[in-house]
């Protein structure tokens, strides 16, 4: 099958259409009509077989994935999600395999009204790279991980460490137990918050996306704001799947360096933490609040009364 | 070198301010500022080592390159470059190779006029992805593959085949000529035709960048737009360079169906095609007229007198 036949028969019309694409996938670029008084976010991330998700990953979470990581950008930043495309390389051209490949992607981008408009395929080793682009209004700073003030309350979406948890019992090769099933989802199918971003605008000082781990990734935001943070071992959430398996030599590590959670971590003034929590609660998802913003630099966790330094280290590519 | 400081110490500030790039690298999204009125046009190309460069081109080349092809994309729409993000997979951190290839990315970013405003690096083979993006005036509807109408002209900027027969004489390791430097070039940095499609813009039914051969790319123009086509073998457009060294059997080949050359094929109308080539002279740019968009489905060839059916496969990556 050629390349052309491949992508026409996969990905041409795998997501809603949308009023705003005037010229989707098949000429040399797409042509697409950003709103009117809204400025572009755009991010790229790229996806590779063993690296980003586990070799025996199903093709169906590999698309659900490569989309989710993508959102969980436009999420940090706010932006309401609008187009992506997708550059995959294959090995080879397995039909089942893309067909499921091409479902998952599918059912992520349909669930966040984001449409597949342009992409390139060539063969190579298994890897995924997608660029989102979506909007903020001109009138607003989108959520800068430069805006963290003094003062303002560090909390996180959702739960921290599943994914790291399911990951490192796979390769483990741990005994299974009931609650790897949730664990695995987190893993190989997270949901990002752009719905909840949305929601929050205005509320927000800074933002960042967890995808290189807690501590790593509040790192950066501390960085670009020249400030520094407290958090609260105790406060940290945790799911009841992640309660039941992870020993307790690991739990902190995994919460604070494990990655691929796609969880935001989010700083906001003291006096509008209950509302954003409110909003929150109304979309089913936990905003918990896990320490706050200080003027003195570095990264400081209290565990026990005790307070001590955190590395700000994320997960390291090279 | 951790995945940060290596972004921030080659790619951050690689490229000229642009005043439309309000948050560049360094967030979770870049936030741009689209123009008024104009519509975004996106394209997505990978390169991959060995594949779409021989595995011993200079780095500086494979930056140039990874630029040039993507580019070359929005020139084929008439679209006004504007940003690109770059997802980079590397098998290691070789700090004089990125260094080289930085300064090739951004040569050929500055020649265009297009800020780098996003990226991710990975682990892996090596391999470029790039997505570019301009605009192109609401008013008009871009250099579209199905514009194209009988009694057009077809016609191509530059001179064909030079990039193949480099990569040919490459391959079979020929003795080195005088003429090869100049093939190699048109190999290693080929240049989009971007200021010349801007030029352009009215005068052009349907347009395409010739990367997989003229043959399979017009081949898109025939298909997309409803129509046939004739070429005329004697009127393809050749490089002094190209004449000496490619052997007779070779020349119809390398120049139908070579591909790399990053050349345009547009259809223009025969009233128009005096205003055309004067605007590609001014610009030190050939626009030589190579034959007609037909009725008859189908591309044909005419040679000596003689027309005989072409086949419209291009280059296939599977």
């Amino acid at each position: 099958m050629d390349e052309f036949a491949l992508i026409h028969q996969y990905f041409a019309g795998l997501s809603a259409p949308r009023s705003d694409v005037r010229l989707g996938i098949g000429d040399d670029c797409a042509l697409l009509l950003p709103s009117a008084d809204e400025q572009l976010a755009v991010s790229t991330d790229t996806l590779i077989a063993g690296r980003h998700f586990p070799l025996e990953t199903a093709a169906y979470d590999i698309g659900w994935k490569a989309v989710a990581v993508n959102l969980s950008d436009l999420a940090a930043m706010g932006a309401r999600p609008q187009w992506f495309t997708l550059a995959l390389s294959l090995p080879e051209v397995a039909e089942p395999w893309l067909a499921d490949f091409a479902a998952g992607l599918a059912a992520c981008a349909t669930a966040h009204d984001i449409a597949l408009v342009g992409g390139d395929t060539t063969r190579g080793a298994l890897s995924i790279t997608i660029t989102v682009m979506g909007s903020v209004p001109i009138c607003e700073r989108g959520f800068l991980r430069s805006g963290a003030k003094p003062g303002d309350l560090i909390a996180v979406t959702g739960s921290l460490g599943d994914a790291a948890l399911a990951l490192a019992r796979l390769v483990a090769r741990a005994e299974e137990q009931p609650q790897d099933k949730a664990l695995r989802t987190r893993l190989d199918r997270p949901s990002p918050r752009c719905a909840l971003a949305l929601a929050l605008r205005g509320l927000v000082h800074a933002a960042v996306d967890i995808s290189d781990g807690l501590a790593g990734d509040l790192g950066h935001v501390l960085h670009a704001s020249g400030v520094g943070a407290l958090l609260r071992a105790e406060a940290l959430p945790r799911s009841a799947a992640f309660v039941a398996l992870a020993t307790a030599d690991r739990v902190l590590p995994l919460m604070l360096q494990g990655g691929d959670d796609y969880e935001l971590c989010l700083c906001i003034a003291p006096e509008d933490i209950a509302s954003a929590q409110g909003i929150a609660a109304a979309q089913g998802t936990a905003l918990t609040v896990i320490g706050e913003i200080q003027p003195e630099l570095g990264l400081r966790l209290e565990v026990e009364g005790r307070v001590q330094a955190l590395s700000t280290t994320g997960y390291q590519h090279f």
